[in-house]
C-alpha cells in the first residue's frame, strides 16, 4: 500500500485535461436513467446532473485505483493503523459488524468485533429492562425520558438520528440533548422534564470533555435545588464512556457502556454513543435496523467499480468538483423535515474529517482539502438561501436527499395533489432548474444554470434506509481523504481553542489579547 | 443620488492597493480596546481581529461615500423606489417607527407609516385579548398554544426571535412553526398540540403561498379527523396577509393582520409577520422592546463616519474580505444556545439579499457579491466544523456573537468557574486562537492564525438587544446590496424553480428531464 499526494497520480492531469460534461445542454432522458447507482438495494444515487463526461469519469476512475482508495478501506476494515497522527487504528465500521474475511482485529488484549457485540448486548439488555419498567428512578417511577449530555458527535450524530426516526412509531421514552456549555441549554431542558422519571446520559470517551462535565454538575445542582424526598441523581445517571475513564467506575452512575479510541466522536452514532439512546428511545430493534443499512452501506462501498459504488463515485466527484472546477462549498438539502438535523451532523463529519492543510505525513497539500458544508430541509431552503444557489455569483454544488413516501402518512390532497406530491414535484424542479437554468429577456429573471447537483432516494426514510444514508456520508468523505492522502481521523484543530480558554479561566496569565478580550466582555 | 457599480469607484482602487493588517503579529491590547463601536448603546462591536489597516479603514470609508451609502438609505427611509426590478419602496424600518425628519411616505392612497402603526395597535388589542381570555377557543376553551404556518421569511426571523426569547420569562402562550410542505413537518405538529386550545396563524403575504395553503388545508383536515364537537375550525385560525389577498376577507379566519407589498419575507419578522406571534407568546410588551431595540439601531446606522457605525463598519469589512480578499463564504457564531436558529435567518436574509449576479440595471456584476453564509451555536461547533476554520485549506471569516450574562441565570461552578464564564473563556479564546495560531514541531499541530473574525456583543440577549441584533444584520445586508449597486430586496431567483414544480404536478407536460426524474421518484 502506499501512501501519496493527488498531485502525484498521472490521473489526476487526465482529470484537470478531461472535458466537463456539459449538464445545461446534455441532460436527457437517457443519461438520467443511467447515470444511478444502487447502495445496498436501500437507496439510489443519481449523477446525471454532475459535469461528469465519459473522460472525467475514467480520469475518477483511475486517479480512486492510483490512490488505491479501495485497498485503504480494506487496510481500515483489517484494523491497520489509518490514523496515523493519533497511531490508532479505526473502527466505525466494526461497531456495526463490517469485518473482511479471514481478518480479526485484536487490540488492548480483546478481539474488537467481540468488544462492540457485547456492548450492544448489554444495551439491548439494559434498553429492555427500562422500557419494560424493571430499571425504574430512584423514587419508584419508570423512566419515560431519556436526555444525552455530549457535545460534537456525542450530540450531532445521535440527534440527527434521533430526529430522522422520532417520527415512526409512538415511543414511550422521549429524549432530550444538553450540549452547550451555555448553561441556558441545560437550564432550559430540565425546566422541561421531570427528573423523577428521566435518566441523563453522559458521554464522553475520555471523561474529561470540560462542555459535558459541567452539563453534568449543573444538571446535579438544579437536581439538588428541588429537593426531591427519596431522590438519588446516581440513579438516574447512566455513562458511555472508555473503559479507562473515570466515569467507567464511578459510583455516580448506575452503569456504564464502553467505547474506545478507535471510533472517532463524528464516526461514533452506531456505536454506543449513538446505540444506548436510540434503543431506549425506540427499542433495540430499531437500533439494531440502523446498524443493519450501515453495514450493508458498508459492503456495497467494498466495490472498486466508482459506476457501482455509490459513496465512492459521490467522493470522486467531490473531488472533481472540488479540486478541479474549484468550488468552495457545498450544500446538503433534505427534502425530508425529519432530517432537519442531518445537514449538521454532516458538516461536523465532513469538515472536521477533511479540513486538514496537511497531508498524512505533515506536510502542507497542493490542493484544496474539505469544503464547506451547508445545508437545511428542502422545501425551507427554496424560500430561503436558494436564490444565491440560482443566480448568485458562485457556484454550489447541491447535494439533494428524497424519499418516495412520508414517514406518517397522514396527508391531504390540495389542488389535486397530495403534500408529498407537492414535496417531490419541488425536488424534482430544483434539479432540473439548477442544471438547466433559464433564458429571459430580463436579465434578473435569467438562470444560467450549469450548477450541479447529485440525488440519493429511497422509497422512505426508516431505520434502515437511515443507517445505509448515515454510511454513505460516513464513507465518502473516508474516501475523499484517502484520494487527498490526508488524516480524516484526527482532529489537532480543536486544540489551540481548549488550551487558551483554560488560560483565561485561570486569569490569563498575562496574555494581553486575552486579558483584552476579558476585560470587555467583563 | 447616482447608482454605479462598484469597480466605477475609485475608492475600489485604493482599497486593492492598500496593505492589509497583519492580525496575527498585531493584535496588541490597544488595537483590541480601540476598535470597537458602541451600537446605538444596545451593543457593541469590535473589530480588532479583522485584517484592516489604515489604509484600508480609509479606503472603504471612501468607498462607502463614493457608493453614497448614507444618502441611499436615507432615500430608502423617505420611501423612494429602492428595490428597481418590483418597483417598490422598501419600508421595513418604518414598521418600527424609523421616519426622516420632514418626509412622509404616501402609498396606496394612505400614509404607510400610521398604516404600520394601526396594524400593531391591533396586534396589541388582539393578542391582550387572547391571552387574557376573553377571546376563547370554538369549544370555550382558553388558547395556550399558537402555530405559525408560514414559509421562509414567513418562517425563520419569527422562529428565531421566538427561540431568543422564549428562555425569559413564564409566558402561557407556547408556539410552535409548520413551515416544510413535507407532510410530516405539519402532522407532526398537529401531533404535540390540543387544537382545542390552539390557534393557528396563516402568514402568506399574497394569499397564495403553494407550501403555506396546503399546509392550512392539511391542518384542516387533520382537525376534522379528530372530530371534536362544536370545533369550529375559523375561530382557530388567523391571517397575516395583504390587504388585497383572498385571505384578508375570508370568512375561514377569525381576524386578520395587514402588511404590504414594501416588506419583504425576510426583512418582516419586525412586520405583523413576527409581531402577531411573538405578541401572542410573550405579549405585547415584549415585542414593543423588541421594535425599540430594532429601531434603535436602524438610527444608529445613518452615521456616515464607518468608525462610528458598527452596521455600516460591519458591511464594509465584509466586502473587503469577500471582494479583495476572495473569501466566498462566511460563519455566524453566536455564543448562546438561545440563537440556536439564529444563523438560519441570516442565511437567508444575507443570500438572498444579495445572491444576485447582476447589478440593479440587469448588467452582469464584474466582481462577486453575496457570499455562503452558515453557522452553528459556538461551543457547539467548537466541537465540529472549527477544525476545518482552523486548519482548513481555505480562510473563512468568522462572525462572533456573545452576551456577559446568561438568560435564565441558573448556573453552576464547576473547577472554579460557573458554566457562563466558561462559554465566555471559549469564545476569547476561538478569537485569539483564530487571529494569531500557533507553531508547533509537529506540522499538525500547527494553527496558521490569520483567520479573521469580529465580535458582536451586549450584556445580556433581551428583547431590546435582540431587535438591536436583527436590524444590525438587516441594515449591514442592506448596505452591502448599495455598495455591490445591486437590488438587495427582489428574489427573482425563487420563480423558476415554482414554475417547473407546478409543471411536474401537472404531469411534466412532454418534458423529458421531468419527465425521467418523476419516474424515478415514482
Amino acid at each position: 500500500m502506499e501512501f501519496k499526494d493527488m498531485d502525484q497520480a498521472s490521473s489526476y492531469e487526465d482529470l484537470k485535461a478531461a472535458k466537463p460534461f456539459n449538464i445545461k445542454e446534455g441532460l436527457s432522458r437517457q443519461r438520467i436513467n443511467e447515470l444511478l447507482i444502487s447502495e445496498a438495494g436501500l437507496l439510489s444515487y443519481s449523477y446525471a446532473c454532475e459535469p461528469v463526461s465519459k473522460s472525467v469519469l475514467s480520469a475518477l476512475q483511475a486517479l480512486s485505483d492510483q490512490q488505491q482508495v479501495i485497498e485503504k478501506y480494506k487496510a481500515l476494515l483489517s484494523g491497520k493503523i489509518m490514523n496515523p497522527g493519533e497511531k490508532r487504528c479505526v473502527l466505525h465500521h466494526l461497531a456495526r459488524g463490517a469485518v473482511l474475511e479471514g481478518t480479526s482485529v485484536q487490540k488492548d488484549d480483546e478481539e474488537k468485533g467481540a468488544f462492540y457485540k457485547a456492548q450492544l448486548e448489554k444495551i439491548q439488555s439494559f434498553s429492555n429492562d427500562v422500557r419494560k419498567g424493571l430499571i425504574k428512578g430512584s423514587t419508584g417511577k419508570s423512566f419515560d425520558t431519556v436526555v444525552q449530555i455530549g457535545i460534537g458527535g456525542s450530540d450531532l450524530g445521535p440527534r440527527a438520528l434521533y430526529i430522522a426516526l422520532d417520527n415512526l412509531k409512538p415511543h414511550a421514552i422521549k429524549a432530550h440533548f444538553i450540549s452547550n456549555v451555555d448553561p441556558d441549554d441545560a437550564a432550559k431542558t430540565l425546566s422541561q422534564v421531570n427528573i423523577e422519571t428521566t435518566m441523563f446520559i453522559l458521554v464522553s470517551k475520555s471523561g474529561t470533555t470540560l462542555e459535558t462535565l459541567t452539563n453534568r454538575d449543573l444538571v446535579l445542582s438544579l437536581m439538588q435545588a428541588r429537593n426531591i424526598e427519596g431522590f438519588i441523581p446516581s440513579r438516574h445517571m447512566i455513562a458511555v464512556t472508555s473503559k479507562t475513564s473515570p466515569l467507567a467506575t464511578s459510583s455516580d452512575v448506575l452503569d456504564a457502556f464502553f467505547i474506545d479510541d478507535y471510533i472517532g466522536g463524528r464516526y461514533s452514532a452506531t456505536s454506543a454513543v449513538g446505540a444506548v439512546v436510540l434503543s431506549l428511545a425506540f427499542g433495540y430493534d430499531v437500533l439494531a435496523q440502523v446498524l443493519e443499512g450501515a453495514h450493508a452501506a458498508d459492503i456495497a462501498a467494498l466495490e472498486p467499480d466508482i459506476t457501482k459504488n455509490a459513496a465512492l463515485m459521490d467522493a470522486m466527484i467531490g473531488i472533481y468538483l472540488r479540486n478541479v472546477l474549484g468550488y468552495p462549498s457545498t450544500a446538503v438539502l433534505p427534502y425530508s423535515q425529519a432530517l432537519s438535523r442531518f445537514p449538521a451532523h454532516l458538516q461536523q463529519l465532513d469538515m472536521e474529517s477533511n479540513g486538514k492543510r496537511v497531508n498524512r505525513d505533515g506536510k502542507p497539500l497542493r490542493y484544496q482539502s474539505g469544503p464547506v458544508v451547508f445545508g437545511e430541509p428542502g422545501t425551507n431552503g427554496q424560500h430561503s438561501f436558494y436564490q444565491l444557489l440560482h443566480q448568485g455569483t458562485d457556484v454550489i454544488p447541491l447535494q439533494f436527499i428524497g424519499f418516495k413516501s412520508s414517514q406518517m402518512g397522514l396527508d391531504a390532497t390540495v389542488d389535486g395533489s397530495s403534500s408529498q406530491e407537492k414535496l417531490l414535484a419541488n425536488l424534482i424542479a430544483q434539479m432540473v432548474a439548477f442544471s438547466r437554468g433559464k433564458d429571459d429577456d430580463n436579465p434578473s429573471k435569467v438562470f444560467e444554470g450549469g450548477r450541479p447537483s447529485s440525488l440519493i432516494f429511497a422509497d422512505k426514510l426508516d431505520a434502515r434506509t437511515l443507517g445505509a444514508l448515515l454510511a454513505h456520508f460516513e464513507n465518502k468523505v473516508m474516501f475523499q481523504g484517502f484520494v487527498w492522502n490526508i488524516n480524516s481521523f484526527d482532529q489537532e484543530g480543536v486544540q489551540l481553542g481548549k488550551i487558551l480558554a483554560t488560560k483565561v479561566l485561570n486569569g490569563c496569565e498575562e496574555d494581553q489579547q486575552l486579558l483584552a478580550f476579558s476585560a470587555l466582555l467583563k
